[in-house]
């Protein structure tokens, strides 16, 4: 299945405005991830040590647990010409990315597959975002593929109807501009089933299914 | 403090598109309140048997709990000239509305006191959101005002600073258009606490404090 976590302000946005290589976020996007910050899994997938555990710990450990293979879009890998970045950009995440699986990246712009530390590598794909599921389905086999973000990945893989089970955490914050990765006027088809709420530290995750 | 309820789809609308007299609540609007209807809760403010008790019934319950007053914008009273209703509009409860309580109706159109059955005074406020509110507050005395939307009242409400405690009750729903109350980008300026997380059949129900 193709199944996404997200965290959101509870006006509905997983990014501030102006997302720019200062603020890959935009402007106060980091606000709606501060319940990740403190936690020891957050600290570990940054290869450090320290960190607290609570309720959200869970959550951090089991986001990419069964995942055979990761899709995201050109934004959130922010190698796009003329954009944040060019053919010698590696990611955000340095060079041991914390994704540990083959990630393709959904964009217009032919690149060779980069083969970074750890097991990550990032495929482009140019053929759109249903081609780029099915190479990412083909490498996660019997596994789930994550789809990482960002919001506009989100909004066209959730108008095609492609997405299987949301994760939202909802945090105590509203940015008032941004990114909404639910401004899906197709989205309305979509029934949905509640299937786990988790109270934590500054955040509430949420668990839904698409009923088929 | 001023304090408000409401339900909202997980896309961040409170009401559906083309709000009418046959769709108070919009198109697809009554999707956001479907976690209600079974309950025992429910069916007694509507004055009828029956009805289920879950998790969500003390939510329901406590609504109006503590609440001395009642602040509502027209488009929720429905009464306005030329709008769905006239000068002999009762709104859309029946003569036996749910407050039992003094509701203050923003408006800009003068209008006598209506006065219903089981306590519930209608009384409509000429002078702005801030000056139905000290009427609303001066009414409650020491108890709280329950700001009652719709989703355009708490807009103006977040904007100006003047909400203390948000109940959100968040449905698994995708209403793709609507009203949303939280599109407001002053409210950015805002810090939430989150103080209550219920899970309950269908739906999700959580508190917030806005820290001062």
């Amino acid at each position: 299945m193709l199944r996404t976590n997200l965290s959101m302000s509870l006006d509905g946005f997983t990014a501030g405005p102006d997302q720019s290589v200062e603020h890959p976020l935009g402007v106060g996007g980091t606000r709606v991830h501060e319940w990740a910050f403190p936690l020891a899994a957050f600290h570990r997938m940054l290869g450090r040590a320290g960190g607290v555990e609570n309720a959200s710990s869970r959550v951090m450990e089991e986001q990419f647990q069964g995942a055979g293979a990761v899709l995201m879009g050109r934004n959130m890998f922010g190698g796009q010409p003329g954009g944040w970045g060019d053919g010698a950009w590696r990611g955000w995440w340095g060079e041991d990315p914390p994704y540990h699986l083959p990630v393709f990246v959904v964009t217009h712009h032919p690149r060779a597959p980069l083969v970074m530390q750890g097991g990550t590598t990032f495929h482009f794909v140019t053929g759109g975002v249903e081609a780029a599921l099915a190479q990412a389905r083909a490498a996660a086999g019997t596994l789930d593929v994550h789809l990482s973000g960002g919001a506009s990945l989100i909004r066209q893989c959730l108008a095609a109807g492609l997405i299987d089970q949301l994760d939202v955490s909802l945090a105590p914050v509203f940015l008032g501009r941004g990114e909404r990765p639910f401004d899906v006027p197709a989205a309305a088809g979509l029934k949905l089933e509640q299937v786990r709420v988790i109270e934590a530290p500054g955040v509430t995750h949420l668990r839904y299914r698409v009923v088929r």
